[in-house]
């Protein structure tokens, strides 16, 4: 068996980290060695963890059997009443944690586990807004989350008027705006519209699509919509994958590494790729760095290496 | 160096274990400690080991060098003289053993290996007819072994004789009707046929086709002929093999968990889904539950999990 | 990082199994892969699965990290919402849980844990009384444990009085009767003797007292009272200790088995032997079967192998 | 981390002794364990290290982080003060070391190295051709390496009259000839034959090209040039790649044990196959034997093993 | 095999760090990706990186054959040309290195290695001087060092020059004063206060002293001399060694966490328990705590864990 | 679980090759890659294996569970039937096998395992004796072994008369004279005296004492009789045993290598230091190389390395 600290945010933040962003980590882990050694991991990629809080109760677990082509993988969940299951809005400190913040990132998970971490985030989001700080979400709708209570509508809408940048698919749309889009372009552009209409703070959404050659063999591009404009980058042949958890996280990381680096196209590019390359490393993690994915961009994908 | 227990009888007992079956294994080992982990391993699965009788000879062993692509496995056996290779009819309990047995199940290594295993199993067979139990038998020939002097044609027609289900391709029609059948449909009925008329009891025979894209790229497909009707299941494809060592006898386990619960075109698409499944396991052994095959029985091949 | 499955109660079954008793484990697992695994290491070592119920919670974890010589483990447990923590009287079929049963071995872990554990345990009991079940108890009093509200010294003694044996040493003792006797023989006795007043179906107490020369270096014996007479094995030495973990759990069930085959003077010798055993074992399970502990009852104690 | 011996002569050398053939290595290591943990490897593979000579320098070092799809592996050398990079010719006896010879075969990495490397390499190839032992060359061009001042060109050019056999791409030929040929059979004739008129010790050019159809199955061949005539060998497909590090040294080994035991064609054939099986095996060492090879030559491309 | 970063002043650091410390660590590593794992170990435990250069030189290596008993370790240095070793003084930034340092520690390790080690320190030392920062020396003397002309006496005395706390033993004061005193406490106070009059800026000299009851079992305690008084600790016992090897810088990284937070005889105390401690951990690295080695000082050496 | 090559003869044959001995090693193997590997492993460690013979019947192997402190290790042979029990005399060409040979030595073992083991030996002892070559001989009596139905006494006696060196303890002596002497020097020189005489090409008795202290502190030292002088060396301490199975191979490959280089006495401390050092090795080689014995003969036993 093998041991990994792991999760969405998590995946995103390392993963900007190693492109050489300065990035920080709000959570709430165990008071214990668990918590300890979580910690070091975050440090170990260069995270900061300054504005980690800590808690009596035990860091969330969960075991992963690993599947392979048609045979998916298992998953049993024990974070029902984990560290994170009890943070409440007055146990972080937003002030000092956004204190030279630039970019504020957050994913549907974190409203879905519980209601304080539902109304931690929304105080961070706020003041983040009056900050003027960038916003981006990655609503990354699952059902089966989503147990204490809260309406995930409702809840992610609440959410999302403090929003700048919208990095998600037909299916999180669908369930914000209550609708049935397809997975067209057409349907992708309109479905947009209406959330920037709705959500007037979001001024763009990007989304990646992922086309199934067959159980190993995938294509990756990368869409967009900024209200007025639809772009769309070629697809990247991923001919042997090695494990797809956490390539959407990968996307998020790299368009935001993106979007603060270059312009929206090659933001695009740059997410579209490194969700590409995680594709080749095992783990949740997006171990790449920038030239890395330049590498990729500039088509150098025989994986061959030079000496 | 890895360490697994083995055998193409022991593959169908676990199987079909794990798929809920109450299953027993019959056989003879090593009296030392390596016989109990052998037991402990049954145990594990949930395979009856209290029919499993001990022997002063030692545990049949193999040295198994993992070949890949093109390159095939180099196999090193240990066995003429094993704790199996000295069992006497005399040393099983045949009545205590098929107390409310309903199916016996056996191969075509077990008579090939040695005279007492031939003999041991005449006489369970003998027992199982009388009960009117339900025998099926996968006669899986294999020339390199029958060393001990018997003759394979007459050995296993000898004990066809007790059978009511055949499982086996043209190969094992072929060595035992002494014919020269090929691959195709036509064919596989007119030896079905044969094989059916000459052992009466017969009354039903069922095979796993493979088709090869590449080697690693291969589709699986059953087909039956009852005496009066041809049936044959869609191909399922699988993409990509992690280990195709043991997938004729997840096709058998499949089959026959599938013939006591469902009817016969069930029965065979279960077999070959569960087939399909153990490419995706690696060791000889196939993992997977009744849920797992259903799953992919649905269409559901993408190896996607749900959250 | 290895991965186990344990807990106290699965230590004395698994080792009792091992020297070749019949043995069933009573409790609630997670209704996940997590929990089929847990079953399929009970199975494997031959304990009994078949009263253990299923629960939509996950199964208890801890992490441990080992420590060495004068360094001590540390434990992160994460157990208190786990599937046992929910487990209630109604969900425990006794009746046929203990048929055909005749001894009956709990722990204080259990009714330290939760509510439903402790009203749970006391329903089987009851019955087990009724049946004339020989009733064994290992309180094994760990304060940091007892943290729903019960008061461990009335919770303890409500289900002392369905006992017949008491395992334990002064601490235990010194908690259910509030006293403060010392580690000496003759406190020993005066302990015991209150006890067996204080829980009249309660006949013969039984210790195991370590010595310890230096970190790596212990001794282990055993004493009893039975109420009119006083007994004491001599010291074993174990000179290099591989694991101290679960050499309590090794004892009882030497002791268990040991009374249910031997006189009680043996009995203590054999748990003791058991437990001495049990230190050359990395991990928390007592491997060894019954000729390897009459092995060093015998005085068979260089480690030399007869080949 | 896993840890290698490696180096492309040592490849060669250990690929010709898995055949059966009796090989030699000459070079300078450690004269420390790690050099003793080296002598030991090759001679494990049956290669003779009588004439190794020994420095005070340590061994090279090299770390691979190894790469996956389209993500290059990355390398970190550490060579350059090495036992390897101070061998000076004085320290090897070549009459003694060439005693009973008959096939001498070097590669570029040898002068790119050293300037003692290329001096010492030189006084051995003299002597090769003084007793007119057949002398293969694979002259791999690595512009990276080359750092001591010597011109590539005028280096490998003067080491070249003394060859036979030329084993090498377009590239090589391009960065000896001062030309820019193109991967064409045509262009490979034409470049073949300047190779030839400019060395005339050389007899004949062989060459394995290599098609991708996508990052893990590519096609591979060879062709030849004998100053008169032209031959290719059909491609053999290697439909899924374990590793590709190695596959030039495999081809070189095979072609080698080719022309000393077949005709030409079935010695180009015999060094296409070797390096088709060498893609199936993790590392750079090819260990397949002869028979193994044969059977790809006889069209056993399925991977399937007789039992 | 396994892989490990060390290096006696990282070993300090990073036990430093985890007591909780701030601390920096000043070097010059490999700008190659096995420079970024090293960055990312030191990271890991929470020691700043800011400060360490990159050269195009591969990090130094070596290979460790562990022993065992009475059997040494093998050792394979690989270092001689690395990044460390080209390091030179206008490389470090000294005034941004040292800004808020309150405390300066280096050992005769980095003078020993080159020149531009000795000139790079000397630099350092110079500001530390000026600014009042405490300086710590361990001048760990081993001759097979200092290959690159300088002298060992000379060197080390220039360098004490600059220092406060002398942290080393008879050998060091020997080599350093040109004397042959003994071990006793009566000569190291004699060599202590010769030490403090050649280099008026040092006020306290401490030492670790080790006994050794067998090779798995020894004592350890610390003396000082302050100029006017001597003081020692209590012989700790370590009966049984997992690992001695980074137990002097165990020791020196303890007793300057505890001059920094307790008083001289504590610190002392707290030194010796790191130490101790340390002998429990496989690898070069003290993982304790503050908490563990406190727990030492009052006497828990006996290795249970608290449940 | 882990795989070794191993056996009495080979550790004996291996431990000499690292001394720097020219060895060869005379047995019959199985003709599969088990064979293959096997001669790797010989060659690996320079030990020729050019008078291996290969054969139809499977290498024997054995399953060892390894034990701990008074835990004894369990053995599970399977070799009755491998590869070297179907040996026979005329397979072996001992012209070619005793060719420049100097020293001969055989262990009781081989005649043991079957009748064409002891003729096979003997035609090679007679040949040794023919050709003057001095012939040790380790009896190692087992009376587990033995089955084919010779005596051991008159085997041993059989084979005795060829050789010129007894390495071996009181019980192989009692065996071969049906006496029941002790442990005693007195009882040790009277029996080898009975020895010398019944076997009058004897010249010299070696035994190897081990003391216990208690299971993991033993002592070693050695002793000889030569007719007509006794001498004994000092003990050696081995405080910590890693594991103690080959320390008999070991001293009989010390010994044998210090009687071709040293007097006879050192040779017999050569022998004790080589067979404590295998003490400190996990697996049945002693791993040691003639400097590191001499170390341990100088009185270097604290395990500490100069660096």
């Amino acid at each position: 068996m093998e041991f990994y600290f792991g999760g969405t945010e998590v995946n995103v933040a390392i993963s900007i980290a190693n492109f050489g962003g300065k990035v920080k980590h709000v959570s709430s882990i165990s008071d214990d060695f668990i918590g300890d050694t979580a910690k070091s991991y975050l440090r170990k990629f260069g995270v900061s963890t300054s504005s980690i809080v800590r808690s009596k109760r035990p860091l969330g677990v969960y075991f992963l059997e690993v599947g392979a082509v048609m045979r998916p993988s298992s998953i049993s969940y024990n974070r029902s009443h984990s560290a994170f299951s009890e943070i409440q809005p007055e146990m972080v400190n937003w002030q000092k944690s956004l204190k030279k913040c630039t970019w504020f990132h957050w994913t549907g998970i974190t409203p879905a586990l519980c209601q304080g971490g539902y109304l931690t985030l929304k105080e961070g989001l706020k003041l983040a807004q009056k900050k003027g700080i960038e916003v981006s979400v990655d609503p990354t709708y699952r059902s089966g989350l989503w147990k204490y209570g809260a309406q995930p509508k409702e809840t992610l809408s609440d959410l999302l008027q403090y929003c700048t940048i919208f990095i998600g698919g037909i299916n999180e749309m669908n369930e914000i705006l209550g609708t049935d889009f397809k997975y067209s372009n057409e349907d992708f552009i309109e479905a947009s519209q209406q959330i920037i209409e709705k959500f007037p703070s979001i001024k763009k959404t990007f989304d990646k699509i992922r086309t199934l050659i067959n159980a190993s063999w995938h294509k990756i591009r990368s869409r967009m919509w900024n209200g007025s404009e639809f772009r769309e980058t070629e697809d990247l042949d991923i001919t042997h994958i090695v494990d797809r958890i956490g390539t959407g996280d990968a996307f998020a990381a790299g368009l935001i590494y993106g979007l603060q680096n270059f312009d929206d196209y090659k933001a695009m590019e740059f997410g579209a790729a490194a969700s590409a390359l995680k594709h080749t490393y095992e783990g949740d993690v997006n171990f790449s760095n920038v030239d890395e994915v330049m590498n990729i961009l500039k088509g150098n994908t025989s994986g061959r290496f030079n000496r």
